[in-house]
This record gives C-alpha cells, sequence and structure tokens, in this order.
C-alpha cells in the first residue's frame, strides 16, 4: 500500500525530535548563520531504493525551503556508488537533518532490499510473499510502505484492520470453530477471517467453519501440500497463507507447495540498515 | 545508562497505540468476558534477555492489575528453551498487548545479544564498545539501554547532549582547528568537545586545538596505532575512538590498536530481532 | 463491535477538558471542600441505555475514588422515571462531570435508541442493520459501538479498515470493473472489497470482477428485489447491501427485498439525544 | 460570537485523523497518481449553509494547495438543489477529506437552521434564543458558532467562562442567597453571576441577593409572566432567562412572557445533519 | 479562584519534563538501586507559602507512591528556618523532581508574597488588589492561583473569558462608545464589559454606553477621585478599576481614591523566587 | 547558545493557547472584519533587547502573513522612548498575539538585562557569568537563550545533558570521591563530571577522584580563594565554579578570587519583566 503524504511527514516531523532534542549544539556553534549547502546522498553498497520522501520530509519539517532534486525513486535498484539524491538548504538544517534522514532511509531501504530478494526467490510459483505484524515499533506504517517498494504484499496494519485467530485465541477458546464462529457474530462485514491450524485436524474445523482464509503454520513442505490440496477441493475459493520461521533458503521449497502466499516476519525483524552516506559542502 | 520508570511506561503505552488502533477486533470477539488467562514467554534461541520491563509496561498501560513473574532480569544469558517470564490477567489484555510486547522485548535483545558478542570480541583490551546514533528511529532510548544491557557504553544520546563535530561540519567551517575553537566558545562547560580526524593533518590540528576526545575515522590498523602513540604522546588525557564499519570480524584487531573504546553502528542499525513466543492459556 | 476500555477513559478525559477549561468556577468557589455527595441518574423518557462506562469515565478521569454503582447495563431498555444508577464522590468532581457525562450518555443512548427501532422494524426479514461514516466528527467509536448496543452491525471504522469503491471512485477511474481490479492488486488480503453500483450494467460489471460486496445505492425496491436475485443467482456468496435515503418508514419494505443488510445513516446522523437528568446531593 | 481561524483549522485537522486512520486504502489503490478533481457542493434539502470554512480546512490540512471556490457564505439560506461551493485539487485528498467535510457541514447547517427555526418563532417578541452546553462533546466551538450563524445567542462556552448557579449547587449548599453570595466573593469580578430559581421563594432570595441574571426553570408561562414583572419591579436591570424543555411549539408562547432570553437545549442535541452531497469528476 | 487538581497534577508532570529530558544521568549513575530517602523542604527567607500542592504532583507524576507530609498550607506564612514539609520515597525520586519541584513553589511563593504585600498596604480603604494578564507565560493559572493565595482577586484568566476594551481596540473602531456597543451585540450576555479610559471625554462615554467595568487607565490620584466620583453618581452600580505602573510606593494613595479595585501587574511580572531548600537524607 | 527556530515557533504557538483559549471575545466583537493595523514596539525603559523573533512568531503562528520590520536586534542595548520594531497584519492578529508577544519580550529582554549587569561587574577579571537550572518552570531554553544574548554562558539545560554531583547525592552516597567514581562508571564520555564542594575535606577527595569540574558551593571569599590555588597546582585543567546565593553587591569580590566562573541562579529566578508597549493603529 501507499503512503499517505500527510502521515509521511507527521512520522518524519515526530522523529526528528528524538535526535534534535533542545537542539543541535555542535552545528549551532560551529556552522553559524544561514550559510547554504548542498548534500549528496551516495550508495555505499547496492539495495533496493526507500524512503526518499520520507528523509525529504525530515528536513522540510525543519525548514519549508529546502529542495530535494531526486534522480531515482523509491523502488529503484541502486548499485554502490550512485549519487541518487541532491539537497540543497541552509548547513544548519541539512546537519540536523542528516541522521534522522539516513536513519529511517536505511532502514526502509533494507526491508525493501531484504523483500525483494524473497520475492526474487519465490518468482514463477504464483505465491506472494506477504509481511506480518512483527515490525519495528512505532515504524509500522513506513516498514509495510518498504515490503510494498520492495514487492511484497501487506498483511493487517493492526489488530483493528483484519481478524486473524490464532493459536493463542485457539487455546482460550476451545477449537477453531467456535472461534471462527464467534469472529463472524460481530466483527464488520467487510473483514475477512483468517485462522492460523498446526493440523489436519484444525483444518477441517477451519474449511467447516468457513473461514475466508486459512494460515498453515509451522507444517513441513508435504504437508502443507497435502493440506493446500484439501483446501482447493473441500473449500475453493480460500486464501491459504504459509507461514512460520521462513528464511532466504526455506521460502522457495515452501513457494512450491501451492499456497497463495507466504507470510515472512523476517523481512521486518531481521532487515539491517543498508549504506548510505551524505556529503555536505558549502555553494 | 539505564533508563528512568516513567519514560519505559510512556514508550510501551505510546507504541502500542499503533498496533491496537481502534481495538483488538479478533480477541473482543472470540474472547469475551474478563476471562483470566497466563501467558509464558519462551526463549526460542539463546540469547541476552532485554526489555522486560519494557514488554510488562505494554500490558500494565492497558490494565494496571497485570501480573508479571520474572524469572530472569535484563543482562542475563537466557538458553533456548527457557520459560523466562509468566503474567497473568484478563485474556483480552494479554493477547492485546502480546505482539507489541514481544516486538519490543525481541529487538532489545536483539540489540543487547549483537553488542555482548562484540564486547567478548574485544575482552582484555582495555577498549570499550560505544554505540552510535545510528538507532532505530523512535527507540533510541531503549536501544541505547539495550547497549548498556549488553555491556556497551553509551555515546551521545541526541544532537543536544555533546559535540561531537564530524567531517560535515569540518568541510562546511574550513578545518578542524577552527571547528574545535568556535565550538569551546560556546557550548556548555560540562560538555567536552570530540573531533573526528581523517588523516594526520587533522589530527595534529585536533591536538593544537585541544579538543577532549578524538574520533579516528575509517582508518587502517597501523595508521590507527600510530595515531593513538602521537595523543598519548603529545595529549595525555584525551579520550580515543576508533570508528567506520566495523564488525565482528574486525573489531579485536582495532581493539588492540590502544584506543580507549571502539564505536560500532552495526549494534544497533543491523542487530535483528531474536525469538522469542508466548504461550497463552486460560487459568 | 465492543470497545476497549482505555479508550473509553482516553475519550472522556480528552472531551471533559472541553467543558471544564481552567476549571469549574461556579462549582468551586459555591461548594468548597471536599464535602461528598451522591448523584443519581434519572431517566426522563423510554430509551435504551448507551454509555455508562463512558459517564463512569469521565468522573473517574478527574477522581479515581468515584465510585459508580450500576443498576442497568448498555443495551437494556430504560423506562422514564427509572433512576439507573448511582454515583458517589465528591461533590465538585460530580458537579465538574455532569454535563459532560449526561452529553455522552445522552447521545449514546440516542444512537442506541434509533438503531433499536429500524432493527425492531425489519425483524424477522433476516436483513441486518449496519451503520455507515455518517456519525459525528470526534465520536465515532462511541456512536459505533451506540449501534452495536442498539443491536445493529458495524460497517467501517474508518477509510483504512475497509475497501468501500463509491460513485466518486468510479466516475474518476472509469468504471466498477476497473475499479474493482485495481483494489484487488493492492489492497491487503483480509479486507473484502465492497463497490457500490447504481444500476444493472454496474451491476453485471461487479459481478464480472467478482467484488465481494455489492452495495445496491438508491434504488426502488422492484429494482433491489430484482437485482439481488440475479446476485444470488450468478454471485453466489456475495454480500448484498441496500444503502440510500432509508428511514423507519421504508426499512421495512426494503429490508424484504432480500438483501443481507440495510445501511443507515440516519441513525448516527438523525439520533437525537434522550432525555437524562442527574440529581446531586449531599450525602 | 465568532470563530477564529486557527480554531477553525486545529479542529478540521483534528477530527479528520479519526476517519483517515493508516490512509484511505480505497481511493490510494483505485485513484493512483496525483489526478486533478473538482467536487461540487450540492444543497438536498432547503437549509442554512454553516461551516464552509471548516469543510474547506478538512481539505487545506490535507494539501495546502486545494482551492475552494464559495458561491454562498455561512448564514444563506440555500434552497434544495443548488450547488453552493467548488473545489480543486488532487483527487485523492478530495476523496480522502470528503466524509469529513461532508459530516461536519451537515451537522453545523443542522444547528444553524434549527436554531433559525427558533428565531424566526420569537421574532417581534424582543426575546432571544441561547444555547446551553447541551452540545455535541468535541464539537462545543462549532456547535455554539452555528447558533450564532443561525441567529442565536450564545451561553457559557465551558464551566470556566461564566457562573450559574443551578439547582444541584443550591441543594448542596443549602440555599440560593448563600450560593449567590458564596460566588460573589471569589468570581472575576467581569464575570455576572447567573443563578437558576424554581418557585418564588427561590426568586425572592435571588433578588435580595442582587444576582445579576436569573434563569427561570421549567415554569409555566403564567407563572413566568409573574415572575418576571416581579423582577423587572423590584430588580431592574436584572437579565431574565427562560429554561426548560423548550421545543417549536412552545417557545413563542414563553417568549411572549417577557423575558430577555429563551434558552434552547434543542437548537444543539436535538439538531439533525441537513443533506448534502459532494461529486467529484476528473478535471 | 481555586485550582482544579487535575490541572495542577497535569502541569507538574508536563513542566517536569523539561527538567528531566531523557532522564537524570546524575542520581542514575551514582543513587542506583531503589533505596529510600527523606526530603526536607526548609524556609530560608520569610514568605507566604504557595505551590505545596504542585510540589508535591511534581514528584507524584513521577511515583505514585511518594508521601507528603505538610506542616503548613498555600497561604501560610512562613518564617525563615521553618521546616514546612517533608517528603519520602525511592531518592531517585526525590533528586529527579527537586528542582522543578522547588522552581514552581519558589516562584508561586514569590507571588504570593509580593500580592500579599499590596493588599497589607491597602488594608482598610476597600479597594482590592487584582491581578492582570502580565502573567508569567505557561504559568497563568498557577500564578493567579498564587494571587488568590495571597488575598487579592483574580481579573481574566485570558482572552476568552472576559471583555475588556483597551486602548488598542478604541484606536482601531473609533471611539469608547462604539467599542462598548459593538461588544454588547455579540458577547455573552454572562460577562460584563470593561473599557479603559483615559480621560474624562472617554469616561462620559464609557457612562453613556453603559459599560459595566471602568477601568481609569494611568491617571493621577486627583484625576481618579474625581472621575471615581462622577460614575458613583452617574452610573452606580459601574465597578471601578484604576491601573497603571502601581508599586507598593503609590498602591496606598490610589486605593484611597474610591476606586473597587486596583490592578498590578507587579505582583506576577516582577515577582521574585523566595528561597526555599530541599535537604535529602537516606532513610 | 542560540536557539533552533523551530523550537521558537513551537514555544510561541504553544504559550499563546494558554492567553487565546477559546478566542479573543473582545476584539472578535469589537474589530470585526479583517481591516490591517500597524503595531510600533515601544521601550519604556533602557533594557538589553531579547526575544524579538519570539514575539514575531506568536504572530506568525496566528497568521502566516504577518510582517515583522526589526530595527533593533537580540542584544542590542534600548534605550527608554525607542520604537525598536514595527509589526502589519489583520488587526485581529495583533490584539490577539499582543499579551503573549509582550510576556515573552519583557521576561527574556529582563533575564537579558539583569545577565548583563552581572557580565559588567565582573569585567577584566577573567570569569564568566553562568547561569543554573532555577529557570521558570516551562520557558527554560528561552530563558537560557537570554543569558545568553546578556553575555552569560550557559550551564546544564536539563538533567540529561551534564553530569552535576551535589550535596544531596553526596549525602546519599556516603562522599564525594564514591559519587564522582559511580559517575565515571556509567555516564556518557563526552560529558564532564562536575562535583560541589563544601569544604577543604571533600575538595581534596574532588581532586583525587579527578573531578573535571569542581563546584566550591557557599565559601566566602579567603576560603575561595585558598581552593582555587589549591585546585590550580594540584588538579591543573579543572573548571572552577563559584556558586551560592550571588547577587550584584557581592559578584565582582567572587569572580576576583581566580575562579573560572560564577553560576548565578538570580539571573533568571529573580530577574523581572522590562517595560515594553505595543501601540496599535489602523493603517
Amino acid at each position: 500500500m501507499d503512503i499517505d503524504e500527510g502521515l509521511i511527514f507527521a512520522y518524519a516531523a515526530d522523529l526528528l525530535k528524538e535526535d534534535l532534542g533542545r537542539g543541535d549544539i555542535t552545528s549551532m556553534a560551529v556552522v553559524r548563520g544561514g550559510r547554504q549547502a548542498q548534500g549528496r546522498f551516495l550508495a555505499k553498497q547496492d539495495f533496493v531504493l526507500c524512503g526518499l520522501e520520507v528523509a525529504e520530509a525530515v528536513f522540510t519539517s525543519l525548514d519549508g525551503r529546502i529542495q530535494l532534486e531526486a534522480r531515482a525513486y523509491d523502488g529503484e535498484a541502486i548499485s554502490a556508488g550512485t549519487e541518487f539524491a541532491r539537497i540543497e538548504g541552509p548547513a544548519g538544517v541539512l546537519l540536523a537533518g542528516e541522521r534522522t534522514a539516513l536513519n529511517l532511509m536505511q532502514r526502509m531501504s533494507g526491508v525493501a532490499t531484504l523483500t525483494k530478494a524473497f520475492v526474487d526467490r519465490v518468482a514463477g510459483t504464483g505465491a506472494a510473499i506477504v509481511d506480518t505484524r512483527k515490525t519495528t515499533p512505532g515504524l509500522r506504517l513506513l516498514e509495510k510502505y518498504a515490503v510494498h517498494v520492495g514487492g511484497g504484499r501487506n498483511h493487517r496494519f493492526g489488530l483493528d484492520d483484519g481478524v486473524l485467530i490464532k493459536d493463542n485465541h485457539i487455546a482460550l477458546v476451545g477449537g477453531v470453530r467456535r472461534a471462527v464462529e464467534l469472529a463472524r457474530e460481530s466483527v464488520p462485514h467487510l473483514m475477512k477471517i483468517e485462522v492460523e491450524v498446526a493440523n489436519r485436524s484444525q483444518l477441517r474445523d477451519a474449511i467447516a467453519a468457513r473461514a475466508d482464509c486459512i494460515m498453515l503454520d509451522n507444517m513441513e513442505p508435504d504437508e502443507i501440500r497435502h493440506c493446500v490440496e484439501l483446501i482447493r477441493e473441500q473449500a475453493p475459493g480460500v486464501i491459504v497463507e504459509v507461514s512460520g520461521g521462513v528464511n532466504l533458503e526455506s521460502v522457495r521449497t515452501l513457494a512450491e507447495c501451492g499456497a497463495d502466499m507466504i507470510s515472512v516476519g523476517a523481512i521486518t525483524h531481521s532487515a539491517t540498515a543498508v549504506d548510505i552516506s551524505m556529503k555536505i559542502a558549502p555553494i
């Protein structure tokens, strides 16, 4: 999913405050006056770019007159050594926003890059890569956008925009069937009901309860293949999601089992920052 | 550095909102009424625990009557398979807080665990591992606390609580010496002045300007060794920090060059989540 | 849908500030000291009670020691003259919270009562009454909860938790079919796609595009009946919603046309306050 | 009273968030890119317009480049079928703001329209129609402005900007006289003191205590007439307010009893939304 | 006017953040663990105590278990050397809140003490001392409360709770009379209308326009005496306020001119902090 | 230290709300429509100007089109009678912002003026005047900026950006030496450690513990002189601060004792407002 401009600005302005605190004392002391400067964003490794507008918003939240010239866009593959954007404005503003802008862009690009690796790995299987709620607290919208930019699809954005009945719910309510029925009684009609199943007995209950989506959790490939067949036969139209400790090594095998989507917590919880530098010089 | 209890609570309550939104519709539909449940936190891998109080605060921000029984504490090494904490309270509260609590604890433990690995690697060299401002936007205090829990030391918490003159400042102001002098003119007397140097000429300027700390940026081990000797001779008492693309392979060699501290962006920007599960059952 | 306790408290505390401002100058001047008082809530007309916990939260947000004794619960039919709750606490607190608590409870009960009237009118037809986003700005969660309490079902809670393609979208994108396809490409898989149709041609497109839900907008009963039949034949499993200027006079006829649900903006945008008084006396 | 522009903007931006949440997923999926569109606001019934600037602010809070062309102004009588305003901007912005803008304008116009009906009913009697604090929580300033636009006058805006001693205060303090005296001791000298009286004995006390305004609560017309005469004789200059369950049927008779103002809770607590549509088309 | 407990807590918690920032690093480093301590508040000069509850709220906002034992109350005259309160709780909490609590109490007591000096100076004249809006930005409610505690009366709390037509308004609108009439047309009926006059011509206009209060601005004692007589004769019941550069030397002479109140900006804008210390020791 | 523009705006906008509340009812009633006006800022006494940008931000936070023409700048000595700035914009905006802008500028100029008096008094001694944390709650950044403008230096901005071990810490931890050692173990390496000593025994401990700065608290001039000599001999490079009840009479004598800086709480806690008026006229 795309992300609203107003929300981007709110994120950027809010996160900057954490670093800025009472002000950038080094820059205020060293770079006095309003001298103009230029910053160049350089890729120090190969990656999928993500977060350029967020980075821009960090600087514009400090000073509306900042100008960013993009030479690449979110979703593009950037090669090490490329200068992919330039920014101009008062030196003090470039210095104050630098770290927050980089931290955001480096993390978002990290998520997009890792997502792209998973998406490439399952190419041609018909299975989509979807994210989870295992995102960095405070950055969910930005990370889900990065998944989208990397070619993945988005699952729920929070506890309030989708119904997913998990093992803990089932343990509390006493069974898959009862849980799905309770959900159907009260959740809004525009929401599908997904239920997690760990074995064939739960799968049969899920089908009987007419769940809209079924998540096969932590199963071996053979078992997944068997379950997918069962669902296709007995519950055509039901979406099948495979989940559980998926990594770059295992994802292709799982994707070939016939499910509609593979959810991968790793694309957000195990992404690391890509290496980007910002070089500032007077103009 | 430790972290204030009030701040922990504020973080937890605030970050939970991102996931909770208008409410946990699945749990409200499925687990009706106020039934009590118990959650058990289980380690699915070896790691250094960090964030247990933050996780607790997530749940207590939802309901003040939640009881958490800790069987381990922040900083302890946890082995895969260990149940390190239990929590009791209304089932709906445990379900609503589960993901946010896990996301926080998994990330914080990831940072503490990676920090510990770096700290262990430099054992006996006399060099400390310090963090940077390359933290996840929005989580700086929590990640800096995790560095502390993992045995590392904390550098600046923001742009406002320390003076660090970097390459970009020097480029703008025209030299190391001038930059340090300008800083000394106006920054509060309780703050030391650190300056980044990339070569011997800059180092000589830094010494001449009587910087309190000198960061040797992106130098080879031999060059670092030489520079450290120079500083010890000509500027006794000055703190020496080594910085630049440090990883687990290179850190020991760098630490043996005699600097006081090695700063490592990776302990925050490249830490990944450790694997923790929370099993909820009725009581 | 139910409503989270924490959110209720946040609503109550926040809305009270609007009335309280810099403080209740009359009560501070007139009722000095901490004398205890009792407030009795009296129904001045028949209505369906809704909002008692919200009213309680208004007072407890002022003073945690307030005690409310409920003699009826949300969803109960209250007769004129009934004392349905009592509250005890410092007189100044009861006076300061009185108006906000009443305003909220009166409006929420008004929505529940009007919803109940619509629900009763369609009894036995199999059609559910659902709400819309035509709620009072700022009170959506509370009003949607009141709809639920009155026996209605909830539609989307906002623009972010469901997909509803309306006339304006169709006008911009050039057709029902294209719009549904575009939505399917990017929206999360747990969300159903609903599309509004105004005539048979659009209906055929909606069926062809495999929309999950179809809203028949502003049609005459005969036309609705015809369209419902078409959907049941050609698109079994698709949910049918009827919409457009529904009132207490027309709702039964519409409900008898066979749709799954009738959405009624009036239950929120045209509900009025029920009459409740709060009598305070010293104890 | 008029309403400050800055406050209008703050209201609009804040209330929009409730509907927008994490973003308008339908419009982001369906209406991609920045295509420009035009929205036309159409009256679907006769009403007194109110809230056009608030509606405009909803859109400009999303995007500062939105242009609204007003063809009518707050306070004008609009006939069914009239197009009273046009707006131009990115289609996604018009779609995202539509519902919140309409909900606000429909409710505010509803209040203005109902107020106007009461004001017209008492024309020539010399009595003003005034509002109460029985407003929709969260919308008080907007609804009080709508009362003003509809020709009514504003009573207190909150508990902090006027002194009104009501039955509950009197019950707690033991009498009208004592209550007025206590108020006079400590309230700011620019505030008048109003007291509610329910019978002649209380009225005599109010006059003796030299209240600045007297509210005759829930009295029959004959009794009101008698009391007004008494006040005019014995306490010239005192403002007389009539209050209690006033409706369109009773208001003229009450107004003819000679009081200065009739306060009507119904103009806010029982106003309903007027019918306005917004048609969006590409340009 | 008294001040609401909830507001006191909000003030205290909010203002503490300014000092606390990311945490009290000295105390966290030095005073580890949860050791209990006792703090004693000592007067280092004579003053009128004000702000004890605010100081308490600073500490309880950090930790709800803090216990404060008051040995004196707001409004009491405290002699140098007196220990007027004790507080017990975790040492880290006492240290973190100390400065903010003292800063607030010292300033509030400063305002109360200076107010008391003015009030004592006019004893027996029948004139009240009233404050102005020349308060410290951000602390208005607390400073107005301190004026009340010191025996003064409160004027407007803001631009929104009273009508005061000043020289700048008159310059813009073209005359006292027109200004008063315009105000009467639209301001709520519970608000009195005060107008500032600088000479007899303006005074005659103010009387003719039936202003409720008249402020004699920057006049000599003889002129004040004359104007007061004129008002008493021609406009009995009108409140007379004297204003303009009043100090402890001039206030008695002005008070003897017969006005109802003397407004003194100095009691807030020129109050200085009284000297209070807090001694912390382990228990 | 200078102050960030974004922070200035945030301060101004936030503090204005306290005065504005629900709106400036006098000006809205009296000065209708958007008529333009001009305001002239006039010095009514001699002072050091401070806060002009903050004052400007108060008005621009209300209306972005306001134009302020400065005829003097922060730090300049202004003579009584000087018109030091003009502002143009809608009359209603000038009236609404007037009091808050003046209150801020008057207080900030008051602090700058008093600081300048202290700075002038110690001219030639080599000792700097530094501020303390005894600032007005809520205005710390603005007051510290005013100290800087007046020629003083800034000490800590909060509990989180410097380490200062005071008498209360020492009492709790059992000695100067232990306290300094504990601090060194955990505080960030860019922060110096300052410790307060009250006698020679503590001074010897502070030197032995290698504190970076030593504060001589409440000592007589002779004792200060002796201690400074001791520090210069035994701990060259350590910064010496003198503290404790310093006033304009005593400061020169203290400054001549050889310390590096004299900290003066009075420059913030005992500064009073300078007298500035704003005259508004139509244009």
